[in-house]
């Protein structure tokens, strides 16, 4: 697992489609759901003709953690769900981005907010380990 | 409109419903579709059995800018779509919440980049627009 500022990043040495499915799993280990899925190529391919890699940008949503975000701060809603992006590189190699939640909380002053900084430091401590298990699996 | 340091803020004298439909066709005019949608209050009442207030939120994307900024680097993946916030305040009054694309480029060091900084930017004067036509409308 690697970290870049504003996510952790793993190669998978799986396909795509197994990817997708790794995780969704992991990510409901730990407690997060995946409430939306775009499908980037499709998307690209059905709006403007052209072909992309195969690349999904996954919602995945804590229901506990994402209702504290909201009752601290309404605004909290513009930085959910959290982001993940799922990228074929190869049949059997796929890059898996997961946004930290913190780093997401450094836009404008929510920050400055102690109880979002907490939540975001449970999220981004579950998160984490979602990107470990798929650097480590089994 | 008002400016937020994370977006832009605008009070609709309309229904929750009747929002959701404005803020929908004021996209499209600019080129954006709304990929995704959580409702919020329904997503917590299932998970959680917890009430919320009608609040949702939505994945705006314009496939052209998106296939831009998805070439000059697959991480802003992270970042897409843009987030948009409707949230019901009363019965004839609600909160419309647009995510500020090139404040959303503050995170990491996407920022640094030229390119991903003049799409943000193109996508930014679009998205105000949207907001200011759903302060002024007709």
């Amino acid at each position: 697992m690697d970290s870049t500022q504003i996510g952790f990043e793993v190669v998978v040495d799986q396909s795509y489609e197994q990817t997708l499915e790794s995780i969704t799993a992991a990510l409901k280990a730990e407690g997060f759901g995946v409430l939306t899925r775009i499908d980037v190529r499709a998307t690209m391919k059905e709006k403007l003709g052209v072909d992309f890699r195969p690349y999904a940008i996954l919602g995945a949503c804590n229901p506990t953690l994402a209702h504290r975000a909201l009752s601290a701060d309404p605004l909290t809603g513009l930085l959910l769900p959290c982001n993940i992006t799922v990228e074929s590189t190869s049949d059997q190699h796929t890059i898996v981005r997961i946004a930290d939640p913190l780093a997401m909380l450094s836009v404008g002053s929510l920050g400055e907010n102690e109880t979002l900084r907490q939540i975001s430091s449970e999220a981004q401590t579950k998160l984490k380990r979602v990107a470990q298990s798929l650097a480590h699996p089994g």
